[in-house]
């Protein structure tokens, strides 16, 4: 793992541990041997799913994100359980958002999303040759989504007029257009 | 504003007030009637810069990321300050990492980086046709940063290798393959 310019930590102020989130302020050494402070929020990590039809749409999910006060248009994610493999929590997910399965699995790559004051890191898969589930696993209760499917050329759109905004969404519909031999049949 | 599934805040507990990440936990009536919390984590949004030398190479910079306990390589990046536009941070930002200016600078899109829990907002601009500044103003007193120039198939194979990891910066590669005619002279 690269350390350079390592920050080695001095103390640990523990200043929230919630259900989801800890939050938690540490004293560093900087490389200059001067003492800073960081801000650090530590997330389970999670993944996001490209569900792409054999039509070569994209499925995605609409919901509210209080952090944002308002809606937004994402690939299918979720939060890692405890322990859980990431391939494991992906193929929940997709269940869980979508009622779907899928024949094809594949790992993209994993993005760190805000490395200046969060550890969440988010593993991308990409699922193909999709099947509906009979009875699916249901949401949690607190979560309400819409689907929708979008061909690659209203994606680019939505994230040139700002209706897309979401980074691991735009990384997916990036990666279609860079990967187009393979999403269409 | 797309408000779709809106959860109304009941009431909201300040739980951090940092210096630069606030954290919050609000109740909310959700769309079913139903009450659910929120951890949110409220920063003051930032830009990503992406520099492009006349030779079609990338500047990027590797710094530690505490939060992550390792080192990323990222495009420069910097929080904006209360009240700044964040074409001014770009400027701002790219002058403090690289010690550069731009007589080109391109907004390209706004991206959110993790919607589940932090309202972070990251504004991606295109810097070309870069200049030295003889005495650039410097980075923060608890920065340290380290400049490298990659070529865009260098930039592919560290995102295919996972050296390269940080969400805007893998927008920031798949965005020159997409427009690769516009980055060579």
């Amino acid at each position: 793992m690269n350390k350079k310019f390592e920050e080695k930590t001095i103390s640990t102020e523990p200043i929230y541990n919630g259900r989801i989130i800890k939050v938690q302020k540490d004293l560093v050494t900087l490389p200059n041997g001067k003492t800073a402070s960081r801000e650090l929020v530590k997330h389970p990590g999670a993944v996001g799913i490209i569900p792409i039809t054999a039509g070569g749409k994209l499925i995605v999910v609409e919901q509210y994100r209080k952090a944002l006060e308002r809606s937004l248009i994402e690939i299918p994610a979720g939060k890692l359980e405890p322990g859980e493999k990431p391939a494991t929590t992906a193929i929940r997910e997709l269940e869980e958002e979508t009622g779907m399965g899928a024949n094809q699995f594949d790992y993209l790559q994993t993005i760190a999303t805000s490395p200046g004051f969060a550890n969440e890191e988010i593993h991308l898969f990409i699922a193909r040759d999709l099947y509906k589930i009979a009875q699916p696993a249901s949401l949690d209760e607190d979560e309400f989504v819409e689907l929708m499917e979008i061909d690659l050329e209203e994606a680019e759109a939505m994230i040139a007029n700002g209706a897309i905004s979401d980074a691991k969404t735009v990384i997916a519909v990036m990666w279609m257009r860079l990967n187009i031999q393979s999403i269409k049949k």
